[in-house]
């Protein structure tokens, strides 16, 4: 118990306006809407960003401060690790961690080897689970930094490496019965293209989609029940990655079978690549029943790259929490992942403490906020006065299949122009801004 | 025959380095890969941006000085434009026009009034279409610029709305029939969102996916044997538009049945504004089978919205025809529509003439260029030498089916990092875009 | 007093969390930071957007329903406008009013015949003036929407255009005069170009400079003393405006010896299409000593057009009024005009006063927030620390020029890397974020 | 002579589609446009991309085989690729190189230590150059990689991370003297910031200024009279880099009285990023009689980070040599350096020939299509017409400064709308577009 020098971090409600060391709206067990905190958010760290991550750029390398850093043999750190992050999470007070299999340990020169080592550390975790009760949101597989993976894993063009990727896939399945994975996830870093000129886009997806029929299988078969997930990002490192946002995500998953079987988990800050606001991503996967979980992080809008920055900016969340609100909860069996880490300036050990608590107070403020506006209904009423004209009349007589275009003709055929500006209302949308900051405001104060 | 001063755009071959009013590569009756050139690339005319653009943009009044300006009588001036379109069809020598229902005549108060007006125009249509043979590669319908389509047509959250837009569209499917359009398009301009706040998603794409089974069931019903298609784009007007991409529109597709009877028309600047090059969308389209029909223009990728400039960049077009190449035709009943416009600055009557030829002869330079690769098997060779361990071995195992998780397990667990390695190939791009600049020079010079 | 069926909007403090017709932030006459919030912030109302914006948009035509829609007459509406301006200036309690030439009266065949028209809506305008006590932020001359305008106006290739546009501008600076303007605006909406290939871009910009010389000259000649200001934008609607943002236009103003004499009129919306947050636009003419002053917009960053929206983002708002604290003031007779519209969907004559109601009351929150942050010495302190290295010893050398490169190297050169570490500090850039968040809320509770 | 398996590359003239180990363009003793292919390009092979890249990406380890990974002490690794290094220049033909101080030796714990190290195999490269021949265009010094410049060098709030930043800065100067670099180049990698809430900017670029200053009088005072050059970048890894684009760098050379003595040296993925083509920035700095040097490289504006891609777009050679060639030269002692690498996919040696072959083809090609235009005055004469009007009469007036605002008020007051409609003439936009495709292939071919 030396490896951060902090206090356990608590609820210390609203009033300072420094940040420090305590949460301001996150109250893990007060019940809010019908659920304690800590149920709505099921906040998980991210092994890979916050004990793993050396704070490196493409033109720096990294400037990171970790307590483990004596440690030199990778095995030792390995180890080491594992006790610094499991007093990590007692302090931040968080419940899920997720991990990729290659955060954990070493490789070794073959997969024999390198599973010998992974094993050696799963068998701390789970050692650590027991004493302290902390549960996995999700595990998933390294398949993109060994340059092995230069074109791809389950779409490289390479049968070997391919052949590999399922192999070590299989080991990273039965890792997450063992740890007792809540969900699968599957970011595809390196599923894409680098030109189409020399690409097979179709054979490829078509490898894709039977190494996840093969992962949920084998799932299936070892007794893993894990909900699988795919994350969608639109490229880097890839020119194109083929789960571009949730809709693409979506399109294949039907194509290939997929919808039933998988969900998404998506990523602020992946949506922002895409075009798309957090909130849009959110929207398109509750609509379409396959809202799994959440990544938790932010872009820079002006920035044309992946900065996982620590969620912060309370409009984000509110507009994330607000479909969440409206979907139950963030998925079957979702959560928050903070995929984040600490700008390369910010390099002490108690940063990664600041980035947690300003990322899961700000996620915390959003559904305070969510649920203020649910309970007062004030998003409900404005969606349900906007399509009222659907509810009876012409528009039930639509909405029903039971209107033919030439009834349709027939209804429209002698009405005036001003008779159907009549029918169009304003949608006040600049008045709906500022009744979202008061109710920011108000909620929060 | 006085309305366009330029004499019959004829195919002069190459050799002049000003570009003048003669094409260089397009050579109509020239038989290449198997087809006249003609016939792969079907080039068609857009009302809109040749007879109806005025160059207006946000910040200025419109500056172009056409034949019929003369005209200040809706009418007369909307009948002076059909006389001037069949001589600027015949000039150019294309075989195709597409058009808006709105492009053609004037609204009225009323839609039966309107309708009068646009049969007026039809008829007359019909007409020179019977002496010229000039054929519709497709027709649609303007469900975006009246403000009553502020809040979007088969997704507006008005009834009376939703049901006019079906009444414009049936009789827009109507004028389809007479005129024998080979496709019908769907481009929803205002089929999106504002803001998320207060849109209703899902019912609005419910919504939708009702009025594209509805035009597809009339169409039918009267005998229009019309390709039905979508035409994606991913925001503008508005901040969100359903149709984002190919793929989006294909999970949209999908969801709702729409899948066996609409195809995509496919538009390069609209691929741009979606974060994807114009062969990626094609793409996408051909290797789903959803490759319907293309708008040809071209965007600057440092600009963000849409320019609709006419096609003068090789490297696009070449692309683009490289999947058509391989698909075997732009699509069923697919073509080149020209949707595109002069520069504000181009105002005079011959820039129409010269962006078409740049457009025609980038395309048809395209074709040439993607046959001869297909000739040498140039790029056929790199992309089965690239997945050929899966042709065998192994990787027919893992093709068929045959190999388990398991087996691929035990096929991997002692192989070294090197030997992984060494199943890795390099991609040589840089070899590859050498090549392809070969091509462009040594196919056109 | 019958245009607008609002009454007068008062300040009346936070609470209700639906916006209303009410201010909650801004009470003009609260001293607060040494200052009355109306002598901070100097309000405008932006004449274009607000009465003479239909909200088009390229795809559609405008939406806006307005009180003078009635009258038919371009002069009689134009008459009707000023009346129904100085109401909403009224009800709505700015001080000031910003305005084209263009904005206020119909172009006549010749420029006397338009000189004409505009003179007699300026009389109507100066008349309001002295019973009402509104002032004017700033005019400045539309050179951009007429055709004539193609290809620029100070920068237009023909002499002609240049010379009208000469002649255009001096009427435009003698009603400057007229109406008291305290600052007089440039934005070069067509002042760029459209291709590099026929573009003499020197001989352009020097057209330019020697027609605000003429300008500046012309003001001083007639005793208009008003602050001459340069609005930047990157582009659209060219595809490169010369005063892309505030470092480029600062380039051009030392270049051509304007620096003495103009400042920037800068945009939220224009510095986000530059790639730039509009802090950090403010913040580069701050510290040049050429802050001028502020259009008030926001622009949505994953757009890549100009939408001109009213302000709501309280981040931004906050930041820019920081840079506006540490100014002292806006500029030296700077304020806050709002060039915004109502979004397309916000059509009806109430949608005017909430859109300036969020934005007045947004920035009115800004600036309580940023001076609470410099009544704390907040950031001030956090600057103060991170440099203070430079306030003595070695970094004080530096600074005042004592030392030289040998002096460093010697001071340098046995240091080992991890002393060097040792000299670097976190910037904790995460708990400065959840600071902002508490300052935001506590604040405006 | 055992490292690269290849022969010499050498000029083999157009035909063959395929590119292989030979030149297509660059015949490097040929005249053209009065001088050596050699002279007007001025090749420059970048040691950090060539030598030390090991392909890595943000998601990736490195891929490059190279043929020196046998070494494994790095002072034997850094003493073998010197001979690598200078057999490939001889192979490739190239007689310049570039390079960054740490791109050389590795660092030591001092500075001291550093020093040694770098001078021993500076010793080499010496010696290679008399023997060779060979030249360095430019060398420069990394003050971005190593954690200590965490918050930048020369801009670093840190007084004894900026007295380090001069001491290595020095030792790189003498380098530069000890090699004959023709210019010295400064790249700001971390010169900018990454929050502005904790940054003193101006502070921080006085501090730059002064640095420059003191580099440029040292300089001077050991008799290394090298070209100083600076190179814009927007931002990665900053959020902001100072040097964003060719003009705020030269808006900061102004400011600071470092206008005289340094230039630009302009890369084209840098330009993309700052929304900027490539030819725009040369253009700026041409104009501005600051055109220094050029990165040759080219960027995927899709892509929203630098790709430092190999140029191969004959639109875009062509473009930039167009500026070189009406500039008379790259710049006083410029050269084109190809700061690129190899895809990631494209990891064997040979790539590396590829990359260099396809780069060095296309900008020869752009030089022989730009000589072509200009040798048929192509441009020259389209500028010149379209600004004709100011060459004589009332234009004339305006560009000697005669005409007032008055007399031009009076020029323009009765011209009519038509009259000035008829002084503007189109820009022929897609003729200009069409032309140029063809100039590309009559001059290739
Ligand atoms: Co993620
Ligand atoms: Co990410
Ligand atoms: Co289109
Ligand atoms: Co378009
Ligand atoms: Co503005
Ligand atoms: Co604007
Ligand atoms: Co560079
Ligand atoms: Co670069």
């Amino acid at each position: 118990m030396a490896y951060w020098n902090v206090d356990k971090i608590k609820y210390v409600g609203t009033g300072d306006k420094k940040s420090g060391l305590g949460f301001q709206y996150y109250n893990p067990d007060e019940v809010i809407g019908g659920k304690k905190m800590r149920d709505w958010l099921r906040f998980a760290v991210a092994y890979w960003h916050t004990f793993d991550q050396r704070l490196v750029d493409p033109f720096g390398d990294g400037t990171a401060i970790r307590p483990y850093d004596k440690y030199t043999d990778p095995m030792d750190q390995a180890l080491a690790k594992v006790d610094a992050a499991f007093e990590f999470y007692d302090k931040l007070g968080v419940d899920f961690l997720c991990f990729h299999d290659r955060d954990l340990a070493p490789e070794g020169d073959t997969l024999r080897e390198t599973n010998k080592n992974l094993d050696k550390i799963v068998d701390k975790i789970v050692a650590y689970q027991k004493t302290s009760g902390m549960k996995v949101l999700w595990n998933t597989s390294n398949l993109f930094t060994n340059p092995r993976f230069v074109a791809g894993a389950g779409t490289s063009p390479y049968a070997d490496i391919y052949a590999y990727s399922a192999a070590q896939l299989k080991h990273s399945l039965e890792i997450g019965k063992r740890v007792g994975s809540e969900n699968y996830v599957f970011w595809g870093g390196r599923e894409g293209y680098e030109s189409l000129w020399n690409t097979d886009m179709k054979r490829e997806q078509e490898h894709a989609a039977k190494l996840f029929h093969m992962a949920k299988d084998y799932a299936k078969e070892i007794g893993f029940d894990a909900q699988m997930l795919l994350e969608p990002k639109p490229k880097e490192p890839t020119t194109h990655q083929y789960d571009f946002d949730a809709a693409t995500t979506i399109a294949f998953m039907k194509e290939y079978g997929l919808d039933k079987d998988f969900k998404l988990n998506l990523e602020g800050n992946h949506a922002n690549l895409a075009g798309h606001t957090y909130q849009h991503e959110i929207r398109v996967a509750r609509e379409a029943g396959l809202l799994g979980s959440l990544d938790a992080n932010q872009g820079d809008k002006l920035i044309g790259w992946d900065i996982d920055e620590y969620p912060s900016n309370l409009y984000e969340t509110t507009a994330a929490m607000t479909e969440v609100v409206e979907n139950g909860s963030i998925g079957p069996r979702g959560g928050l992942n903070f995929d984040a880490k600490p700008r390369r300036s910010s390099f002490e050990p108690e940063d990664l403490f600041y980035g947690h608590i300003v990322g899961m107070d700000s996620f915390a403020a959003g559904l305070r906020i969510a649920l203020a506006m649910k309970a007062d209904g004030y998003l409900d009423n404005l969606v349900k006065n906007r399509y009222s004209s659907f509810d009876t009349g012409i528009g039930a007589d639509i909405e029903s299949g039971k209107a033919t275009m030439a009834e349709l003709e027939n209804y429209s055929l002698d009405k005036t122009q001003a008779q159907l500006r009549a029918a169009t209302h304003s949608d006040h949308l600049e008045q709906i801004k500022d009744t979202i900051n008061h109710y920011i405001v108000q909620t929060l104060k």
